[in-house]
């Protein structure tokens, strides 16, 4: 669980600055106003960097023994989360081949997914180098998903802005290689995970159900 | 060498936020632009929060046993930094009492410092518990002797503007009880912690000399 909350503070701090004015300057999460927008930019600011170090100061709190292992495979992907942000900042503007989308994709939000997933496998005591490549493949389906709802979906459904990709000239998948393509790319490497999970039986029922859920979702 | 590093991450990563227009708005920083300055605001806050990151990664990333404790320390100060930066942006336009300011100090600038401190006796096998309150009066000296470098040196001389606190109307100690009774007063508490570094013996010179130029520094 303390494994589950400091993921959770990492993801939040990252969307908290992400949609800061400098960022993606959005108005709208989860259906409500963002953290600047509801308070100012230095709050917003000050919230996600403090989210970060509660994320680690709760894990770190823990006395087991898996702690230290698991605060460092998430401060590794939290690194590398960063490293994605901020190619896809320079790439904006520029035109991307597919290989460099997927590549960006891969730290931007496979990272991060992947080390929720293989952080998971080291509570469980398994392995989690066998797994964390299955979540990296989650997370380009994750991204994929995300770049065709915002394409297909409306703002008020998503409980953020709608078509913004789009408008800003980005290069996502589906806006290479199409809708359709991208649909079809996203299914492959859910297929692709779910082969990894299989050997791991029922008790893996909740990881696939979630792994499905990717793709399934319609926010 | 590896708690140095993380340590200095962090520090470095809290300068770059606070320079950032939405906080303490400085263009200049040890003499050169800040990092928006020189770059821009997202990858001024991008870098920060890698540094963040990478403190912990780094850190964690050994081998030593002491890691997992001595990222915890640094987890939860610098926690403690951000909620004190907060605290300030706060009472900015506030007039606050002596106290008020004292307690803001201990958070925003003693918490990082004092965690410096008790790291370095947690490295040496020692107990953290005994010097982090000796750590603690340093970082309140500290920021007297630096709201008094504001008040009293020159921006080439500082490397970063001066004249700031008293332009935003900032309660500082200098500004409430005056400038030579606040410099009294970090002397008294440089005292304090070089009284509980006594006990160290010749170990700890580098320890108290450091502790000395925390007030002799003329920048």
């Amino acid at each position: 669980m303390r494994f589950a909350v400091a993921m959770e503070a990492v993801h939040t701090y990252s969307l908290v600055h992400d949609d800061l004015p400098a960022m993606d300057d959005d108005d709208l999460r989860r259906g409500r106003p963002t953290v600047h927008k509801a308070f100012d930019e230095a709050t917003a600011i000050l919230v996600g960097d403090a989210l970060q170090s509660l994320a680690f100061a709760h894990l770190l709190g823990s006395p087991d023994v898996r702690a230290a292992a698991l605060a460092r495979l998430l401060a590794e992907n939290a690194y590398l989360m960063v490293e994605g942000q901020a190619r896809d900042m320079d790439g904006e503007h520029a035109k991307l081949a597919e290989a460099e989308v997927l590549e960006l994709m891969r730290t931007k939000t496979g990272a991060l997914l992947a080390s929720s997933v293989a952080g998971g496998a080291l509570c469980a005591g398994a392995d989690a180098g066998d797994v964390y490549p299955a979540g990296l493949k989650l997370g380009l389906a994750f991204q994929i998903a995300d770049d065709l709802l915002d394409l297909t979906a409306d703002t008020a459904t998503l409980g953020k802005r709608a078509g913004k990709d789009a408008a800003a000239g980005k290069s996502t998948l589906p806006a290479i290689i199409g809708i359709e393509a991208s649909r079809g790319r996203a299914e492959e490497l859910l297929d692709e995970a779910l082969a990894v999970f299989a050997p791991l039986g029922p008790r893996a029922d909740a990881l696939r159900a979630l792994a499905r859920y990717v793709l399934s979702r319609k926010k």
